[in-house]
């Protein structure tokens, strides 16, 4: 992310997402501040960039508002930025909970670090502070515009949770299928990108079709990206991914291509269906799926989602500097060169 | 609550409740949505006004804004009237998580029934539905109002998450005082009463002064209530509170008579640091603390909430049927007779 105004952007969104933090910086509380600098990757060990994530949601708001408008000061769209951001890691800490997660970006999760009621609480925080973080919009939007951005956060909360709900619910059931992937990752993943688009949009000023196309754009790049990695997971290069290509079939995650060979019922199925899958079988399991046309089909159901966030790209005419660099960022995200 | 008014109130509350719940009542995620309606005392097991509660805090906003405004419709505050009792039964779901309590109104826990990880996501489910409950106004409100509502609401929950922080970390703690009492109980009680009356005359029409006169009310009527709540925890008639009186001794909380008898250093405190007080031990150490004068000071500091709640109170100038019924119901939950 070498571009000036990507470069712009990312010291702008920290600097508001400490602010937005520092609410809670006060007396009588400062270690439950301080769970919420760390696991913002701000504080203690291992504290940096690489902790803190790549901030791609607050990007998206703030280049859909530029690329929709591109006289917009996004500087009274950084409130939205922080709020977005600050929704992502509430689901992340409670998610690593949920998950009996130990390890998130290479560091102890924070319910390792500080106990489970804690962790809820500070997760309760995160939440918190997006809902106050949306409601700054005031001082430089109609109140309207507030009010509508609030309901669009809100709504993509209510269907994270629903993902959250199904992705649970998944881990005790054998009778999954293909169809039950879409809703989860709609929830999980493809919610909040599609919400933070449209709020930028939104924010912006764009028209209610053009908000719909920007909310398009963010739904269908939510679910190419996750599908993706879903692949990478399973068939990835681990020097070019970062983690272990086996992770996900030792985990047992109910990615797309483990779906597909579930609703296969051949070999695969019936091998999952017989307990978790251990390190040393990871090659030959992955061979199987592959041989059983779950790569083929989760690599189509990738182009698919593909194109379409592409095409609605395309139709929200995303313009002037930041409409490039959003189209870049869309093409980095799913793995092709703009 | 056999008034007219109230009576009138608390079945239009329990329909709105079920409206926003209902939010969730979608294909799929069907289990998900009877979390919520089982935790709100309206499906399962024991279901019924007993396990639903008293929605004390959604009269309250209702009755401030129509003792602001007697010419105030009601039903367009019915969706702040939910969204502070959501936010309530949020709290309440991660509260007996965080404090491994198994029942709640005399029924399971929504963790003992489904499990921690779907419980964090039910209880998140209820705040997702109070922030959109509270946007709902707009179809009845001015969009400056229901932004500044909101902001009170967050705010106020930012409020219970620092009370319930300080909460979680006085368990581990042996240097406790009395002067950590307030700020946990500000926050854990009091932040709410305060945000519902706050909030009530804010959506009445109120100006500044007399919103900062409910809401002080709302405060010193939480701080009164908790402080009263924890004598009869410790001194109360069971046959009346309808807990053992023995039970917060055993269970180690730390209430306000217990602060006030570690603080003293006295006998009570040596035996509190010694460990776990055991149900045989009830009477006699109930007896030693009061004979430390926790019992006098507790008293002494509950009647001085009280006559702080009701100068707020005459001060905010509650007007008609509703400012009638508010001060009833203050005197009830004071302990008085009006």
């Amino acid at each position: 992310m070498t571009d000036p105004l990507t470069s712009a952007l990312l010291p702008a969104i920290e600097a508001e997402l400490k602010r937005q933090v520092s609410r809670l910086d006060a007396p009588r509380t400062q270690p439950y501040h301080e769970m919420l600098t760390y696991h913002m990757g701000w504080t203690g060990e291992g504290a940096g960039p690489e902790a803190a994530g790549k901030r791609i949601r607050p990007l998206l708001v703030l280049l859909s508002a530029a690329a929709a408008n591109p006289n917009e000061t996004w500087e009274e769209t950084l409130p939205a930025a922080a709020a977005v951001e600050l929704l992502h890691n509430f689901s992340l800490i409670h998610d690593d909970i949920q998950d009996n997660s130990a390890k998130r970006r290479g560091r102890p999760t924070v319910w390792v670090k500080w106990g489970i009621p804690q962790a809820i609480n500070a997760g309760d925080g995160l939440f918190v502070l997006s809902n106050l973080a949306i409601t700054d919009l005031i001082a430089g939007h109609p109140a309207e515009t507030v009010v509508r951005a609030a309901q669009i956060l809100h709504n993509t909360s209510l269907e994270l949770t629903r993902g959250q709900y199904l992705d649970i619910s998944y881990e005790k059931r054998q009778d999954l299928g293909v169809q039950d992937y879409w809703p989860m990752i709609s929830g999980k993943t493809a919610a909040l990108l599609s919400g933070c688009c449209q709020i930028g949009a939104l924010l912006g000023g764009a028209d209610e079709n053009t908000q719909e196309a920007y909310r398009s754009f963010g739904n269908y790049l939510g679910l190419a990206f996750q599908v993706q990695d879903d692949i990478l997971g399973i068939w990835g290069d681990e020097s070019l991914t970062g983690k272990s290509a086996a992770s996900d079939l030792v985990e047992g995650k109910k990615s797309l291509p483990v779906l597909a060979g579930i609703s296969k019922k051949g070999k695969f199925a019936q091998r999952w269906a017989e307990g978790p899958i251990k390190q040393e079988e990871v090659a030959e399991i992955a061979q199987l799926l592959a041989s059983e046309s779950a790569y083929a089909s989760s690599h189509e159901a990738a182009k698919q989602m593909t194109d379409m966030a592409l095409n609605s790209l395309r139709e929200a005419d995303p313009q002037g500097d930041a409409g490039q660099v959003l189209t870049e960022l869309a093409a980095r995200l799913l793995g092709r060169a703009a």
